[in-house]
């Protein structure tokens, strides 16, 4: 309001007084106020009124990046994601704000909000930080989040069933006759814990429980997920299924495999997860379990305007399905 | 300079003699104005100062959309590129602004830039509006378009030497041995016309012209050129080889060749355009001219970073190269 008074030419109090409409400031300069404080996109409900008054018509979307290992944005489900979420807007008349926050400061993402250029926040994962997404909700930005529904979770997400997802392709491996299928993700990430749980639970479900060491908690990267396989393959431990938590880590996964003379899938059957375009004309085409990256941008636009508009923005889990191609 | 005029309550010849920093104009009335100007992303030369004084620190990327196919943001090349562009904002810390635009009204583009959401306009891609691009460049608009190097451009492109890249695989096909070497793309396109005249060039240095029956321009649609390639093969045309304006078409070819029992690439060697990520993962593994995708990125934005700070900007073409896997 500060900024408003001086670039006015007023005081203050004035200011205050002309937003509220009050008639004890002449007409012009309550017009002149009420122009600046929009040119500034300084409100007291600022996303509701940026929506009702069009002022800004950007959505922000942010994509974390892990300063570990400086990853690229090149990840084709993320770009994907990324591609139908801009249709939603395009189609909604938004544009989209792109861009990246370190992945252990998530609390940066509000920024596009907090400094009137955006909407409000679509954000890519939740990475390690769950509580900091917290703190963004608390602090009233408006925020929807990719990933895994959560408990204690004061913001909303729109995600995959990851839980369902994992069931279904763990069970299709025991029906299969698998005995020894390894889990290649990093479960300390939310939607691979809940994949894991999924891959656990088809287990249970038949008195079975997984094998620890078949449990290789492999992060994102191809050479890290070939050097895990390799020592796994060569530890002589037995196996015969993998349920891959990407198609990029299945895929990774069947190359390494051929390597060590290994066939897919008389020797090992093979589930990755995404249904990223390049699955089914990968050889052998991908057995794996789809996420609807087509109706994901709608899903996650509607959503954050459902919450700009006041209503309620339960977390939204979209379905899995598995598709069967032909490694498993 | 009416609009700060009527917002700082003072006489546009005020505001004229204060953006002159006048001393006619008191101090507090200047800096005022001054900051009323900025924040209202007004000046005479706006992009350098608005780079200057980081007022705006986002840069615009607009992905034209055909309304004909209504196609979605699904081609894994175009992703990869924003992909590359959103990597190479991040670094330099500028924030990206992802939108959409009908491929007939590509001066449309120029409007993140004129309304001060954005410092300069990324396009991608030519489409057949070339004098829309030269209407935008004369209006100066700080624009770097993703495309060919044409005859009369007044605005800047960074895209790759198609026409080298299209010889370099066509001379290939023609030291394999081929005599009949289909083109399919749609040559209405600036970009891919360079890749037809460097296959048409590749035959003239053999004294050869291609046959105009196998030049078939498609559009990037799966549909088309199945249907088209279809025709093609049933006619009893003689084929043996083909160059294809992007590795999806590539793809698409090879599925129909496999259909009417065409092997690959011992009765039909194929070459695509791009290296998508999907290319090595292809199976046959794909040959294909790469374009350097990694690094346009960083050429695109520092091609518009250049034009901001007023220096020359020349048309950048990327090298091309040939990868050769198995398929031709």
């Amino acid at each position: 309001m500060a900024d408003i008074a001086r670039l006015a030419g007023v005081a203050v109090s004035t200011v205050s007084r002309a937003l509220a409409g009050s008639p004890l400031v002449n007409e012009k300069t309550r017009a002149r106020v009420a122009e600046l404080a929009a040119s500034l996109n300084y409100s007291v409900n600022v996303g509701a009124q940026n929506l009702r008054l069009k002022q800004i018509n950007t959505i922000a979307v942010i994509v974390p990046y892990d300063t570990a290992t400086r990853q690229s944005l090149s990840d084709p489900f993320f770009l994907a994601l990324i591609g139908s979420i801009a249709d939603a807007c395009t189609k909604r008349g938004f544009d989209m704000l792109l861009s990246r926050v370190d992945a252990e400061h998530l609390n940066d993402a509000g920024r596009p909000y907090t400094t009137g250029r955006a909407l409000g926040i679509i954000l890519i994962g939740q990475w390690h930080h769950h509580d900091q997404l917290n703190e963004l909700a608390l602090r009233r930005v408006p925020l929807v989040v990719w990933g895994a529904k959560l408990p204690q979770q004061l913001y909303c997400t729109v995600g995959s069933d990851n839980l369902a997802g994992g069931r279904l392709a763990v069970e299709h491996l025991l029906n299969q006759g698998a005995q020894h299928i390894a889990f290649l993700g990093d479960p300390s990430l939310p939607e691979i814990a809940q994949r894991y749980e999924g891959y656990v639970q088809a287990h249970r479900a038949r008195g079975l429980s997984p094998t620890p060491a078949l449990c290789r908690p492999v992060p994102f990267v191809s050479a890290a997920i070939e050097q895990d396989l390799d020592a796994l393959l060569d530890s002589g431990e037995p196996l015969d299924a993998i349920f891959a938590s990407s198609d990029l880590v299945a895929m990774t996964a069947i190359s390494t495999l051929r390597r060590h003379g290994r066939r897919v899938p008389e020797d090992v059957a093979v589930i990755g997860y995404d249904d990223i375009a390049l699955a089914v004309h990968y050889q052998p085409p991908l057995s794996t379990v789809r996420q609807s990256i087509d109706v994901a941008g709608e899903a996650l636009v509607g959503a954050l305007i459902a919450q700009l508009e006041g209503e309620g923005t339960l977390p939204v889990e979209l379905p899995t399905e598995l598709v069967l191609r032909q490694t498993a």
